[in-house]
């Protein structure tokens, strides 16, 4: 892509109104503009890294077995008074009235409307399990929405739901998910931490938060001194008992403050480290809450009916993009981790009135677009200085710059963002490196 | 895909309430299910025809020049009762209070919003054209919601804004959509007419909508009886004057139901074909309206302010499913265009409990999935004639169908879902037909 055909407000300034730094790098790289209070639009730049962080979440969604539909935003209320939630939930529910006084919501979550799916066709445990998810946009009206898309109201999420004819077989689909969700963060470069956690208006016996670490976490989480020890996630391939894999990542402490009780607590406070962490995921194993007041019942072999067992699984992916920035920044902006990137690489032209520098760049830009490798080419009649800090702000991981010192020997400068080491590359051997990969 | 891993619940039985064929084929193919009035969920087989649809008019989008960006659904009022909107829309606009009693709505359309965005950024002729879309669920609460996702009140749309300096760049950029468009449909398997049409509650000067033609379609159509002839869109890829290659394609007489008056019409009545259609996609140009209503201006070469000429382009994503049903079925169900079908390829073994019809159809679908063509394995353990008709039902344009008989000799049955005629192919001709296209 060229930058010219390519809408990226960055701003010079620092927002004022934003409090943390992924909010502030967000709107300064020109990848979200605020619609109102904790709503988002997605400028284009930050639109590319949400579609690859849902694609990912999609993948192992997929791997994991799970199917893909799509619920819609609005429901009826009806389902919510079925299942009792619709005057518990509280403010955060976005209440709606349509014009002929049908009352409905904006869905904060979906578990009625998935049961109400499951029970007009699923009748048999035959059909068991199943695993249904969807990417969707949710409303939760935060009475003090902050931190731009880390506590938005408008978000979106991917939320699956696992139904199976009894106990064992609902914690074998918990466990399948526990560790797609441990694959997934580790695609986007990120070491999320599994905790006992607190199952919230929600409900349910079981429930894990996935949490990344940051200073400027929204809430206080504890864990074992040793946790990221002897943690080997491609074992996870080879699993051959889901359960031993996840009572390894189960073996050592770690709670969310709900969860942590210091009394408690079984480890020795000096192997306690308590920090602040931003909660990417939540998994949930709540029975038969939900099945047994929408009535939501299977046949099982012996021919009895019963409820069905279920479990959900919230991705929050539009956080996601400032979680990964909040985990990922130094103070010259974005450093974004390679999978998750809006663009692989930045081609930088830094005299764009040199007509060998604009050869080289289109040469290099043409080649990388026939391989369809993600490149965003500054192109714009701008000073050096400015494109840099335009690129080292966006955090593309790699930099190609090109000027026409290097050119006259047939090299480019190549620039990890991360590292801020720099190589002199000759054209060709910077084209085999990418090329090939 | 393996039938017994996917959610496809077919239904016997016609559903009473639904009117219109593409309804009723999309419930009983266990496409979608109504979640409330005129709102749906998609269920895993509708959802892949979504997804494919969506795709193509985002990349042909994408070729056109536009970028693409996310608006979100809920929009504050203020910026509607800018532009005066808030007021003139109607009931059809699904008003929202949050819980700080801020006036709210579903956005059914996002001239303000995208007229906002620009506003706050572009200030110069320099950054122009620039077209800017999003695919997105919008709301319109019909008062009598029907005819399935072809009427509903909650509809993924692809909506375009291009932002120019004047009248002649808007026609161009107008043109460039008017192209877009006919090629999207062309490789969704439809024949679209551009239509003079009216331009409702958006406004503007110059409107067409994109319309095809069904006995089924909601507003009757005007066109003139030799409109399909000479027309050539692979011209389009080499269109060297645009504005000739439109012209070429009006110079025919089409009009929707508003837009035409038999005592005006140019043409002669034996040569005015007089039937019914579906809109698919409706564009317009509307000059100043939005701009000059919330003081989006830029300044020209010539150091002039003024405000920036729009136009907007509309893909109903949703709706688009049901009408290339309504165009595209027969009495035994849906017959799928190759290109958003769900699945390209349906495989049949019509006798389960052989072990080498088995065997035939492990060794076709795992050669299938290794090179990612899509393939939908009935591996269900039911009658023949039930898996037959549930192939016929929900369409898939080709049928490979594995039996006893044709194995002893190391052959399959290959059946065109549309034209209904079948071959009979060795294995291995089979796999080289659709593994080296």
């Amino acid at each position: 892509m060229r930058r010219t055909n390519f809408f990226i407000p960055t701003l010079r300034d620092t927002p004022k109104d934003a409090q943390i730094e992924s909010h502030r790098l967000m709107l300064r790289a020109g990848m979200i503009q605020q619609a109102s209070a904790g709503i988002y639009s997605w400028l284009p730049l930050g639109f590319r890294s949400l579609k690859k962080i849902e694609q990912i979440v999609r993948e192992e969604q997929n791997a994991a077995g799970a199917q893909e539909l799509l619920m819609p935003t609005l429901q009826a209320a009806d389902l919510w008074k079925e299942s009792g939630r619709y005057e518990d939930y509280g403010k955060e529910l976005l209440r709606i009235t349509d014009r002929h006084d049908r009352d409905m919501l904006y869905g904060p979550t979906n578990e009625e409307q998935i049961t109400e799916i499951f029970r007009s066709h699923v009748k048999s445990y035959k059909a068991l399990p199943m695993n249904l998810y969807h990417i969707q946009w949710k409303f939760r009206d935060e009475v003090r929405p902050r931190f731009g898309v880390m506590r938005g109201r408008e978000f979106l999420m991917k939320d699956a739901y696992s139904f199976d004819l009894n106990y064992r077989d609902a914690v074998h689909s918990y466990n399948k998910m526990f560790l797609a969700y441990l694959k997934t963060y580790e695609r986007m470069g990120l070491k999320a931490i599994p905790m006992m956690a607190d199952s919230g208006p929600i409900g349910g016996d079981m429930s894990h938060e996935f949490v990344i670490l940051a200073e400027t976490g929204e809430s206080a989480v504890f864990y074992q001194r040793d946790w990221f020890e002897d943690k080997n996630l491609s074992a996870l391939e080879e699993a051959a008992n889901l359960q031993n894999l996840v009572d390894g990542y189960l073996s050592k402490y770690a709670a969310t403050d709900e969860k942590h009780d210091p009394l408690k607590c079984p480890i020795d406070e000096k192997d306690l480290i308590s920090t602040r962490g931003i909660e990417v995921g939540h998994i949930f194993y709540f029975g038969t809450k939900y099945s047994e007041a929408l009535g939501a019942k299977i046949t099982g072999p012996d021919g009895d009916e019963a409820p069905v067992h279920m479990g959900s699984y919230g991705v929050g992916v539009s956080r996601l993009v400032g979680a990964i920035i909040e985990a990922s920044h130094d103070e010259k902006g974005i450093v974004w981790p390679e999978a998750v990137s809006p663009f692989r690489v930045g081609l930088v032209n830094i005299k764009s009135d040199d007509k060998k520098c604009v050869e080289v760049c289109e040469d290099v830009y043409s080649s990388f677009n026939e391989t369809k490798l993600d490149i965003l080419y500054d192109d714009r009649d701008e000073r050096a200085g400015a494109k840099l800090n335009d690129m080292d702000l966006i955090g593309l991981p790699w930099q190609v710059i090109v000027g026409p010192r290097g050119i006259k020997s047939g090299r480019v400068e190549l620039k990890n963002r991360r590292s801020g080491t720099t190589e002199d590359l000759p054209i060709e051997t910077l084209k085999q490196r990418f090329l090939t990969t």
